[in-house]
């Protein structure tokens, strides 16, 4: 297994240095000295669809136009076969607007709400549930070979959570290739952006392994699950409805990924064991990234 | 400094035990040996004020009163003054009921949302740094022997989040005393459970220190000055916008603990220096909590 990260396998890859996405403060350390520190930026994105605003998302910034659409398709508000017309992104206002062919009204949606672990804002909890009634997971093979490689890549990939903290990371994989690479200070933006991106790029989803540093939770899954992924793993931990809807829905479910271990909840059938555990670098603690919570 | 926690300093401790918690789940291993894990339970818990159904949380399921009423609180949809007449929680509808003496009615504040890292469900985004507008913080002194002593405390004490990962912890605290220790799979359940129990209890809270396993985000910051709390501490980093925020509302802000070091980014007037950095304990590997995100 490489030792070091091929930054060129990414098609988009994080960028810590970019200076928009941190800033630099000053204040004191436990010793009463200077203490002048990287802190991420988080920024508010007002989001339109059409004329109606729909929500206002503190995020890094870095991506407002696919945080946008992928905010838009992850609570079914934008659907598989909308034409969007145009995507407009205004840095002086902080907005963005998702336009459409249809017209589009969604005042009940938004007077429902689900606050989640997350928050799945606009989307009554009942239909989160039912938008995943027609989801059908394409039953690929997963080999473990590629999980071990793309969690050895991503753990060494610079990025602004390993620089400067207070962030999640989701990186949208295929085979043992980690492709683009989202963060964010809400675990959901960073997979919002990701549907954004392959919703501008028609990107296939069923060839796809979602990784995230976060943790499974019910919301996780179903994201992943609605945007037809059907593999999502961390070296973090489960929710138990995590659990539940990824049996439910037949998604691949591998947490607690760490060095040669992990524990696979769900779609264990996916799995092809094509490399003995044993063989596993153990995690090298230079690289190794705190998971969410000791989990 | 102890090296042993004292549980019954606590009012209110993580109870890792508690059955209905947790549930046991058995999937696969990286060698396909059965494991069977723990893993945090995650249920819906629909909030109505009055006859208006306002969200539904995503929760661990413990303490859905104090829930349902510091949420509310925290979304300032119960004023400071507001006489609270019931709070009835049905445990097969999972629903909580807070009723009032005044009659509300918040359709306009759920038409507008904004979506933090978390989720500030039902609030604009203007009405958030609008009700931080009259937060006036007292100038308590903070003794760092104070911070030592419950990062210790905390860190040692056994949790969920300890022991089945996937959740964030909120401590609310009085100089060297951990007072409520709350859990929940969403950072801003745990902060709004103590919200409600302050509120229950009719707690005062200018006497008290919050400290949290994560990010300093801007609803961090927002959710603990709004309570009238001045001091907030974590481990993990912070954001820019929760900087910004705390150093407009005289918040002091400390970050970044571990072992002897910590960063202060706000209000370090408050902080009286009273033991020396250097005869703090090294962190117990054992004991040691993962941060949020590697910060």
């Amino acid at each position: 297994m490489a030792t070091e990260v091929d930054l060129s396998e990414y098609i988009i890859a994080p960028d810590p240095g970019a200076a928009r996405l941190t800033r630099a403060v000053e204040g004191v350390d436990q010793n009463g000295e200077v203490s002048r520190i990287s802190v991420v930026e988080e920024r508010p994105l007002t989001i339109f669809l059409n004329s109606q605003e729909i929500v206002t998302a503190m995020t890094i910034g870095d991506y407002p136009e696919y945080l946008a659409l992928g905010f838009l398709r992850n609570q079914g508000m934008l659907r598989p076969d909308d034409e969007i017309t145009r995507v407009d992104y205004d840095d002086d206002l902080e907005t963005v607007v998702v336009r459409t062919a249809r017209e589009t009204s969604y005042e009940d949606k938004l007077k429902k709400k689900t606050r989640t672990s997350g928050c799945a804002v606009g989307t009554v909890f009942g239909d989160m549930m039912e938008g995943l009634e027609g989801v059908r997971l394409p039953q690929v093979q997963v080999r473990t070979s590629w999980l071990y490689d793309l969690a050895a890549k991503i753990n060494r990939t610079p990025s602004l959570y390993l620089q400067a903290g207070a962030i999640h990371g989701t990186v949208l994989c295929r085979e043992s290739r980690p492709l683009v690479y989202m963060e964010d200070v809400g675990r959901h933006n960073a997979v919002d952006k990701i549907a954004g991106w392959m919703l501008s790029e028609g990107e296939t989803a069923g060839d796809k392994i979602l990784y995230t540093t976060g943790r499974l939770t019910s919301e996780m899954v179903i994201k992943t699950a609605m945007m037809g992924i059907p593999v999502l793993a961390s070296r973090s931990g489960f929710t138990a409805w995590g659990v539940e809807i990824a049996r439910e829905v037949g998604l691949t479910l591998i947490g607690r990924m760490r060095g040669q271990r992990f524990v696979c909840l769900s779609g264990e059938d996916r799995l092809l064991r094509d490399v003995d555990p044993a063989t596993v670098p153990v995690e090298d603690r230079k690289h190794r990234r705190k998971s969410a919570n000791g989990s």
